[in-house]
C-alpha cells in the first residue's frame, strides 16, 4: 500500500490502523496525525500507526493513500489544510457517516489530480477514542464506497484493498442514496434512542423509572451514550433526509398506536407475528441486494407473505378463545360497574 | 419454602425454577405444570422443577406457594381453574409485565383466603421457551412487587424470599404506578423497536437498507424479535398508559426533529451533550429512589444541571469556530448556486 496516512486517530482511525497492520500488507508504512497529542500518542503506543507526524501538512506531503477519520465537520478544514501539499494522484478516502457534504467539500477543496473515494464503515460503538479501538471492529461489516466524480478505477481499487484488509464487505452507492438510507437505518434509530432516554429522564418520576429499567431500556437507549459531536455532525450534514425519515417513523408509531388503541386484537396480533418473523428472517438470511428492474407502486403479496399470514392465523386461533373470554369478562365487569354506579 | 408450584414453564417460569433450585432453599419441592407437554418435559429435563403434575388442579391442591408465569391473557383462566382447589392461606404470585388487570382478575376470581402478591421481574430476552431459561436471568434485576389488597405481611415475605433467592432486588409499587412506569421504560421502547423495523422493512429499498445495517439497527430493533404473544398481551392490558406515553414519545421526537431542522447548532449540541452525560451518569450511578415530599411543577435547575450546561458550553466553544466556518461556506455555496441558476 505504500505510505498510508491516517488523519484522526480515535475509535475509527485507530481501529483502521490496527486492522490494516494485523493484515500485514507488504511494503506499507502507516503514519498518523491527530490534533490532540494525547490521542496521537495513545494510538502510537497501541501500534495503530508506525509513527506520528507533527502536522497535517507533513502527512499530506508524504502519504500516497490518506484516510480522513476526523469528526465530519472537521473534514472540511482537513481537506483545505492538506490541499496545497498533496502528492499528484494521491488517493484520499474518509470515514464519515454522511457523504453528500463530504463529497462536495472534496470536490471544492482538493486539487483535480487527487482521487477522492468516499467511505463509510458501518461499524462503531458508543465508546470513543483510541482506547476503544480494536482490530476486529470492521469484521464482516458493510463498508459503503462512494467514489468521487474524478476517482479512477485504480484509486477505487486501493480503497477496496483497505476494505478487504480490515475484513469488511464493500457496498457501492451514490452519495444521495447513501445519506437517505443511512438516515433510515442509522440516524433515525439514533434520534429514537435519544428521545426514549429523554422520555423517561425528563419526568418527576425519573428515580422511580430508572430503578425499574431492565436490559430493554438499556439496549434501546445505548446510542444516546454515543459522542455528542458525532450525532451533532450527522444531524447538521443530513438534515433533510433525517427529517423525512423521522416523519415516516412518527407515522409508523401512530399506526401502531392506533392498532394498540383499537378493537382489532387479531389484526394487531397478526401484525406482531409478521414483524417478528420478518426480523428473524432478516437476521438468519439477510435479503439479497438486487434492485427490481420495474418498481411497482402496487404491492402484490408474494408467497412468503401468504405463508406468514397463514402462520399468524393459526397462532391466532390458538389464542382467540382465551382472549375473547377475557374481553367478554372485561366488558361484563364494566357493565356491572356502570350498573352499580347508576344504583348509587 | 414448602411445595412451590410453577404454572407456565417457559423462559420466566423455567428460569425461576432453575434460580430457586440453585439457591438450595431447605425443605422445598418444586412442582410444575405447562399446558404444552413438550415445554413441561424440557423444564423437567433441565431440572427447573422436581416433578410435573398432569393438571393445574393437581398443582393447586398441593402447592403452598404458587408462581403463575403464563402469558398475561391466560392468567385469568389459570386463576379461574385453580380457584376451587387452592389450599387456605396459599400465596399466589405472578410474573406478568402489566399488573392492573392481573390484580383485578386475582381479586375477582381467587377465594378471599388466598394471598395474592403481584410480581414482575424486569428481566427477559427476545428468545423464549424453557430452552432459553437460565438460573442467572434475574441476578441484580429489579423485581416489582405489587401486593393485592388482602395479602398479609407473611405472604409478602414469602414472595420476597423468592426475589432474594433468585438474586433480584425487590421494588414495591402500586398497580397503576407500575403500569404507567412500565409503559414508559419498557412498553414504549418495544413499540419504538417495532416501528423502527417496520420503517426500514416496509420500503422498496429494504434489500439495500438491510445490507447497510450495522450493530445500531440490530440493537434498536432487538425487541421486535420478542414473542408476539407477549407484546400483544402487554398492549391489550395496558392500552391507556401506552397510548399516553407514546404520545409523549412522539412529542420528544418532534422536539428533536425541530432542533435538527433548526438553525441553533449550539442549542442542539448542548442538548446532545446533556443527554449523553445524563445517560452515562444513569449507567454509572443510577439515581436513588426517593420521592420528593413536595412535587413542584416548576423545574429549578440543580447544581448538576448547571455543571452540565458549563461542560457543554466548553465543548461547544472548542467546536464553534469549525462549525461556523462550515455554515458560512455552505451558505456561500448556496448563494453561488442561486446566482448561477439565475444566470441560466
Amino acid at each position: 500500500m505504500g505510505t498510508l496516512g491516517i488523519v484522526g486517530l480515535g475509535l475509527i482511525g485507530g481501529s483502521l490502523g490496527l486492522a490494516i497492520k494485523r493484515a500485514e500488507p507488504v511494503d506499507t508504512t502507516i503514519i498518523g496525525y491527530d490534533r490532540k497529542p494525547d490521542v496521537a500518542n495513545r494510538a502510537l503506543q497501541a501500534k495503530a500507526v508506525d509513527r506520528l507526524v507533527p502536522e497535517i501538512e507533513d502527512l499530506a506531503k508524504e502519504a500516497t493513500l490518506i484516510i480522513v477519520a476526523t469528526p465530519i465537520i472537521s473534514m472540511r478544514k482537513v481537506f483545505e489544510t492538506m490541499a496545497p501539499y498533496l502528492r499528484p494522484n494521491v488517493v484520499v478516502t474518509d470515514t464519515a457517516s454522511t457523504k453528500s457534504e463530504v463529497l462536495r467539500w472534496a470536490r471544492d477543496l482538493l486539487p483535480r489530480n487527487v482521487h477522492f473515494v468516499g467511505g463509510h464503515p458501518m461499524a462503531g460503538k458508543e465508546k470513543s477514542g483510541p482506547q476503544a479501538a480494536e482490530a476486529s471492529l470492521f469484521e464482516g461489516r458493510t463498508y459503503c464506497i462512494v467514489p468521487g466524480m474524478d476517482a479512477g478505477p485504480g484509486a477505487v481499487q486501493k480503497v477496496l484493498d483497505i476494505v478487504a484488509a480490515v475484513g469488511a464487505v464493500s457496498h457501492f452507492m451514490d452519495a444521495d442514496e447513501h445519506d437517505s438510507y443511512a438516515a433510515a437505518i442509522s440516524h433515525v434509530p439514533l434520534v429514537a434512542s435519544l428521545a426514549l432516554f429523554n422520555l423517561a429522564h425528563d419526568t418527576q418520576a425519573w428515580p422511580e423509572l430508572a430503578a425499574m429499567t431492565g436490559p430493554g431500556f438499556r439496549d434501546l437507549t445505548r446510542l444516546a451514550s454515543g459522542q455528542p459531536e458525532m450525532a451533532h455532525d450527522i444531524f447538521l450534514t443530513n438534515q433533510a433526509n433525517i427529517i423525512h425519515w423521522l416523519d415516516r417513523y412518527i407515522g409508523e408509531l401512530m399506526r401502531l398506536a392506533e392498532a394498540i388503541a383499537g378493537d382489532d386484537g387479531e389484526g394487531l396480533f397478526r401484525k406482531l407475528v409478521e414483524i417478528q418473523m420478518e426480523r428473524d428472517s432478516f437476521l438468519e438470511n439477510p435479503p439479497k441486494r438486487d434492485r427490481p428492474e420495474v418498481s411497482s407502486e402496487v404491492d402484490i403479496p408474494g408467497a412468503g407473505e401468504t405463508f406468514m399470514h397463514m402462520m399468524a392465523g393459526n397462532l391466532w386461533r390458538q389464542r382467540a378463545n382465551e382472549i375473547m373470554k377475557t374481553m367478554e369478562d372485561r366488558q361484563a365487569a364494566r357493565k356491572l360497574e356502570e350498573r352499580m354506579r347508576r344504583r348509587e
